[in-house]
């Protein structure tokens, strides 16, 4: 019913996540009605994203394809010393945005899960223990996510690194109460990990 | 701090309408983490976009660029006696979607906002006029948006066509209760409108 190229444009924003019909019906009218460069501008930018993105080899971040290894590891104001390990690249970028950390990266590339076919060996651990040595890493904070998932993996991480250097320091990120919500909103294993986490006043 | 190219992405993106730079992320990411035929896929619908739609002569309805006026308006089942005019092209796709109008359209282009530098003469009014005597128009349904500059609209052109052709029937969408809104919830004026124009049972 549609002239074509707009049912197209409907479809192929419709794949975005969290993109009903609706939704891509309005995106798709907002750009047939504002300036054709809007939508060029666009295009333009999604042709050029994957040639303009490659994964580090080295901590399998994301970086510009221009570069060789990512700035967030080469940049000799980063501690090497220090890896902070992650589940996906882009919670690189939450850790980064608190300026509080100046170690390096190293992502798992997801987090242990046997339902959807991911198992340890289809993760970054490998690539990980070969740092601590190179790199003479003192310690591995693991920041996987707060899920069944990012907790085994942590389980894992921790035995495997620990086999293998029983010196080596191995921390996670604190649980606890996050800002602006209150006790009666907080769940109990939160409310568990703030108690027995608790820090002296 | 990200890959230039992922931030250009999420900067165009940004653009569509309701999307924060949350939501921008969100889809930028899924795109980067998808196969790069779903971004391309993307990229070329939108660069056809304002190629592949026109604007029809007649009837200011969008229609595929190979056509030279609307199907809506050129099929011989379409009633050109009776036309229903919207203030937006998509308008026309809801009231197909109906399956109970077999006349013609006619696109305003807007609503009058004199606050928005939108007057009468930026709409198409003078193209309706025109139409009601070339295609012996016997009735014209108004159908703008229930609102204050729709309303307006629906006064001014009432008033244009009653002036030109005194015997031309117009008439426009009838107000009351939408479906599954209950009465409480109803707003004062659209009741009011469903116990004026109340039906026979």
């Amino acid at each position: 019913m549609l002239p074509a190229a707009l049912n197209d444009v409907i479809d192929a924003l419709g794949r975005l996540p969290g993109v009903g019909s609706r939704t891509a019906e309005r995106y798709a009218y907002f750009l047939l009605k504002s300036d054709a460069n809007v939508s060029e501008n666009i295009a333009e930018a999604l042709s050029a994203l994957h040639t303009g993105v490659k994964t580090c080899p080295k901590t399998f971040a994301i970086m510009d394809a221009s570069e060789s290894i990512s700035p967030l590891y080469d940049d000799p104001t980063r501690d090497k010393n220090i890896v902070l390990v992650v589940e996906e690249p882009l919670d690189i970028y939450a850790i980064e945005r608190t300026r509080s950390f100046t170690g390096t990266y190293h992502v798992l590339g997801g987090a242990i899960s046997p339902m959807d076919g991911i198992t340890a060996d289809k993760l970054h651990i490998r690539e990980l223990i070969e740092r601590v040595a190179e790199d003479s890493v003192t310690e591995i904070i693991i920041a996987t996510n707060p899920s069944v998932e990012g907790e085994s993996t942590a389980v894992l991480l921790e035995k495997l690194l620990h086999e293998k250097y029983p010196d080596l320091r191995i921390t996670r990120l604190a649980r606890g109460l996050p800002l602006g919500v209150s006790l009666e909103y907080a769940d109990q294993i939160t409310l568990t990990s703030a108690l027995n986490n608790r820090t002296n006043l």
